[in-house]
């Protein structure tokens, strides 16, 4: 069975930049899906900020083994409901892929705890990124380094928590370097995040950038069936305790209480 | 010059339980600052959820070098607006210690970016701690293992994101284990978690604890000045990158222009 | 096409002990790689201590995708240059298993950097493995816990560098605690240690720990293809650099030499 | 009582190099000791690879709290007795930084456990060095990046294992980027390592790399009395289990008897 896949595109330059609608004549969203589902393995939708709740209801969410997320223009119109619960889903085991400008969504400030801040500049420079991680599943199929002709410059200090580990850093030809692939785990669910992608740039008609989507889907699924409360905090009674223990002290708590949050 | 701590106590079940109250009868965040300030250099005051602000100001934080929380009844009770500024502040260099139930306090929640959640038990029972990372400054002064004869349980999974380093590791006597000390890095900020200290025993009177409470305050502090704007994401202009480049392509922003958030 | 597991025994309590020639009667090494074929994924085979060059010759390790180390009494007896080529593999891409005891081995230290050292107890005590990292591949089919009626204590602090993530931690009986699993890169090559097996005791037969073999092969399991030089650290001349430039300043290095080691 | 600080020079190209010798008279390690000088917090001393034992006696190492290490041309005259000596001590909670093309030094491999392998260019071209982890205290002083007109290019992937943070990352001229900054703990010991450092440029005389010579002796070091033996793996008898428990089934070892290695 394929890696079920959703992507979410905002959506917005494509319908008011001719530059972006030029590039990406269906949306960035669908060209990064068509990408995706250039591997028998994968099979990718698209959603968009513009339908009800985001296209992210329940119901999808439930039936994404991973989402891939890219927003800019419009992070503060994703409403907060969705915002939580696209973190529950990723926290119950779905993976997640934030790409280039999604640094500054909701979702991801959510799930890393930091300001996820950087520099940046738009000024069609070049781009190179270096595999750190040798044979690192998102890089598989890849050589050690490979060019973006334009790119935005994203530049360090980039405001995000250590990641499990760097696998991609970026030089630019401005003088800056960025780590450009990072995971993470948050709650059983995956995190990628991918720099690459300004949208005045054809970027995700690059064949290397294509590669690490697809890569990037397979290393974030997991095919273990989802936590069904990824918040539950369960009380464990005296009676049920795996060792036995006699109840001693004072005690705040009636058996099978819910604890406070 | 000694490091500025600020314990913040929920002061809730001190009022409305004998028993907690007779434990700490001036409130447990009096207990946990009058143990740091046995350190000559360490200067602890403390605030608490009723105060305006929750005690809790911009001028507060501005002139805290470490701050501790404690809460566990009332998470819910703590306003967004201050959750927020006090994850500015360790953004921007604050260091931040969280006790016990703080581990679903609204501002740990939202600096890990993930559940938080345990299973739990208030029996009494004896919980020993054991210290993972030899000769690591949080355990300075300590044995490599010591005792707390009646604590409440917190049991695996814990649903935080990998940390830094792990310090300490529990074994309870009804047969769960959990990870009771954690390093993180958020943005410029330490911050570190420590597990025991439930209310209705007297776990911040234990001369091991207040040893760790006080080693977190000096593993926390950082004297450097903290960060202006932790979440400022700066445009470069391209006249003054740092290496020549020309500006290349088309662009979606002008010189100067505030990013999209 | 099948993973090809390498199960190297050391094959000496087996012959000397009747207790454990009685538990495992074909060697530890034979119990661990049949329970491993059970998986039609997975094609193992076995190599012991005894054998010229303990039988992992270059062509069997560049054979091998996964290899398991087992052993205990006779660690020093390894040859150092064989050492060297299976730490050679591992970071050209073959992922590594070690198992219990094996955290003193040769390999496992040398692919540590650290003394890999623990407290010990041999009374047939009751150990509980915690899972900490929900959904982890390595847990498959897992609860969240399993116990072990008997097993030899291993107790912390267990000296060995932070992991890239924690999967389980033990309890037992008689006051301990212990990172049970855990994993690392070096190099291309996956790396997991896993705690339980000592050889007076069934261990290998349970099947909470033979699921945990069987999904260890999977996770430490790379398909790419090996790196040719692990350790080649190759001269990029000025000509072939990536950017122009023009040399610069002394040097002490002609084009084309190869570096200092 | 201020930090003492060895620092081991190779003192090979001071001595066959007329440029090495024009820019490091008294020798590279004399120039990093009178750095690290020039901060009344640290006393720094010098020994080299021509004296016995290198300098490094048991002694020696006892009374040394942070060692630096810079070795290029021979690193394979370093006695193995004296490796495992250094990794003793860090181990035990010496403190030690490892500069430049010390990531081919025996000791530093020992340490990672890994090839530490990377590519080179010798061209004099510029490196600018950018922080990635704000406030940390190795950067302590320091602006958010700082050039080195001319050094030697050191390119990803570097073949160390993940660190616990990466504090810079380099760009060069030329088109790559490194990994310039990494901290590790191994056993009780911080270590750092340091990119910037060819010994045909004046990179020791700058003056932001002194300072990251300074905070890094201050960072590895750790005040806590060392372990008296880093390697010690004591067996704890049924009869001294912190919990009562009774021996069950066989066993292979008696009371007191030293495990096997």
């Amino acid at each position: 069975m394929s890696i079920r896949v959703t992507v979410f595109g905002e959506n917005v330059h494509e319908q008011k930049s001719r530059i972006v609608a030029s590039i990406y004549p269906e949306g960035m969203h669908q060209t990064i899906a068509d990408a995706l589902n250039t591997d028998p393995g994968i099979s990718a939708g698209t959603v968009t900020l513009q339908q009800p709740e985001h296209g992210l209801t329940a119901e999808t969410l439930a039936q994404t083994d991973v989402l891939f997320w890219w927003g800019h223009a419009a992070h503060g119109e994703v409403e907060d409901a969705v915002v939580e619960r696209v973190c529950d889903a990723v926290w119950s085991g779905m993976g997640m892929v934030f790409l280039h400008s999604a640094h500054f969504s909701k979702p991801f400030k959510r799930l890393m705890g930091a300001p996820c801040n950087l520099t940046w500049r738009e000024a069609g420079e070049r781009e190179r990124l270096w595999l750190t991680s040798p044979n690192h599943p998102i890089a598989a199929g890849l050589p050690n380094h490979f060019e973006l002709e334009n790119e935005e410059m994203y530049g360090e200090p980039f405001g995000v928590p250590e990641p499990l580990e760097t696998v991609f850093i970026s030089w630019f030809a401005g003088g800056e370097v960025f780590r450009s692939g990072l995971t993470y785990k948050r709650g059983a669910g995956n995190v990628f995040y991918f720099r690459p992608g300004h949208e005045t740039y054809p970027t995700y008609h690059d064949a290397n950038v294509q590669t690490v989507l697809r890569n990037a889907a397979h290393w974030a699924y997991n095919p273990a069936a989802r936590l069904a409360d990824p918040n539950a905090a369960p009380n464990v009674p005296v009676t049920e305790a795996l060792e036995p223990i006699k109840e001693r002290g004072p005690r705040l708590h009636q058996d099978g209480e819910a604890g406070y949050r």
